[in-house]
């Protein structure tokens, strides 16, 4: 049994607790929070809520510490501390300050004899990995990654603080067409308005002007303003009926030229239709936690990405299964 | 520089051949053949012609070899045999006979020190690849297998044997609602005759029974018997015209649940749509070529299994880099 350890239980650790309850060979032991532990409920009747300022006690009971920390501020402490301690897990995804965040963690788990597996999830994580079969096996070739359709937090975040905002849901949408064209082979060069739009829903405040909700919306730079974006206001009840859900997706495709001179196409897509984003990014966690114990029980420290794990390594098949069943 | 030999020059030997022009770091020295030397024209100006009886005087001027012989009949045999003086590489695909295969390579190469990757390709490969990771995301789920459109060599070679046909093609063809059906997340339980069915264009000899060839395709046991199958006569000119391509492809899905009681659901597809069958495998043969030499390297013996590789070992990018640009 591998003994796991959650700290931060928001979506992504409510997730992790729910993906543990699936795999057999997985155990949850404690649930570490910032809040008063009293007032955390978990669903697993067999594990602990403690405060995370006393994570370290716990050290000995636990093999892979799962950090469910956001990457803006938690992750870049978090994981290289708790690294200290413990093997751990982060869902970094701050594309742009991974190599440094991989440099902070590295020595921290090296220097304690620990592994560390950052940026575990789908995007990075399982795009990542299509990002890099497919590049490999066909050199002569273009990537595409389209997202959604699915809940944007950051962007929804980025609706709520516009002045007479109540509450705001925001979906990002693959474009069909622009799908369709890459599929084709014909390796287009595509815009990000081409690429997708963005689907707002918003509950505004009594009274406000809508009209100059909707404008400062579609011409909120970085967020909006390079994209076709539709903005349609709902009640409050509207928005909890209709839109409480965190689905998400999107895909991931290569299309490359193989032949001597280079005469026939080839397109490999990966693609996820997600119900719930961080069910399923805490599932690939838990995954890659058997992983990590692998990797340790064979001497490895240091820190490591999805990258650097061998398939079989996620599985609970032995490798003769693996072979036999799979392969 | 990578220096690869190939041995066997049909369509797979020459598919390697153009993939090695692809990569740069890669580079063709020697073709192996049971033909007479003298009539075997491969494309590489660098590379020479050299009798397979002779192989083992090349040893030391081969970094990886690619072997590019038949499952039924070669492999099981070539396999074992070259990986006394060779670090090599097959593609292996009768998907029951994998494990007495990985057993004989293994010994081989570790008795003499070298690495052997087997059963490299897209299925057995890159499909088996996305079994294991999906179905390790999701322990509570279905896997799904689709193959084509697509021709199959060994559909095509049974309709040639009967009496009566001078040429055949066969392409294998997903069912549309059936695709449908797993993507919505269902799980449908699928008859062989709902997942596929069977497209022959065929050739007759001149004065041949067409009714009676017909029959004895649609009643073919194992090949067609349990599959809704067309047969359509054609010319010699328009199978030439029309048919002499090998395109291929198909697609992995797995769908499954995730949540407390099991109540969102998630669909995980991999696609492959290729031009050309076995060029593609041949790309990914020698993507895992450049792999083998990075394990091997690292002082790596045995047989191994794309299931036991890292992602990162396919590229010709840096760890650095990829972090950077990938991940």
């Amino acid at each position: 049994m591998t003994r796991i350890g959650i700290i931060g239980y928001g979506n992504l650790g409510r997730g992790v607790e729910c993906a543990v309850k699936q795999n057999d060979d997985m155990e949850l032991k404690y649930v570490f929070t910032r809040r008063d532990p009293s007032n955390v409920h978990i669903l697993t009747d067999s594990a602990k809520v403690m405060p995370a300022a006393d994570i370290t006690k716990y050290k000995d009971d636990i093999d892979v510490l799962i950090i469910c920390g956001g990457s803006a501020t938690d992750l870049p402490k978090q994981t290289p501390e708790y690294a200290k301690s413990f093997n751990v897990i982060d869902s970094f995804d701050t594309h742009a300050k991974i190599p440094e965040h991989f440099a902070n963690v590295d020595k921290s788990a090296k220097d304690s004899g620990h592994i560390a597996l950052i940026s575990v999830g789908w995007d990075p994580g399982m795009f990542s990995l299509n990002r890099v079969y497919a590049s490999s096996i066909l050199p002569d070739g273009e990537d595409y990654t389209f997202w959604g359709r699915g809940v944007s937090q950051g962007h929804s975040d980025a609706i709520r603080r516009i002045d007479g905002v109540a509450d705001a849901r925001q979906y990002t949408c693959p474009v069909t067409d622009a799908i369709e064209a890459v599929r084709s082979g014909k390796q287009p060069v595509l815009t990000t308005r081409q690429k997708h739009t963005r689907e707002c829903y918003v509950v505004a405040k009594e009274g406000a002007d809508k009209a100059r909700i909707e404008k400062e919306i579609k011409e909120m730079p970085n967020y909006f303003a390079d994209y076709d974006t539709t903005v349609t206001f709902i009640t409050q009840e509207e928005l909890d009926r209709d839109h409480k859900g965190i689905p998400h997706g999107g895909m991931v495709i290569r299309s490359g030229k193989t032949g001597w001179d280079c005469e026939n196409s080839h397109v490999i897509e990966y693609s996820l239709n997600l119900d719930s984003n961080p069910e399923f990014t805490a599932s690939v966690l838990i995954a890659y936690a058997r992983a990590a114990m692998r990797m340790r029980s064979e001497g490895v420290t240091g820190c490591k990405t999805v990258l650097d794990i061998p398939p079989a390594y996620l599985s609970s098949l032995s490798g003769d299964e693996l072979r036999s069943h799979m392969l």
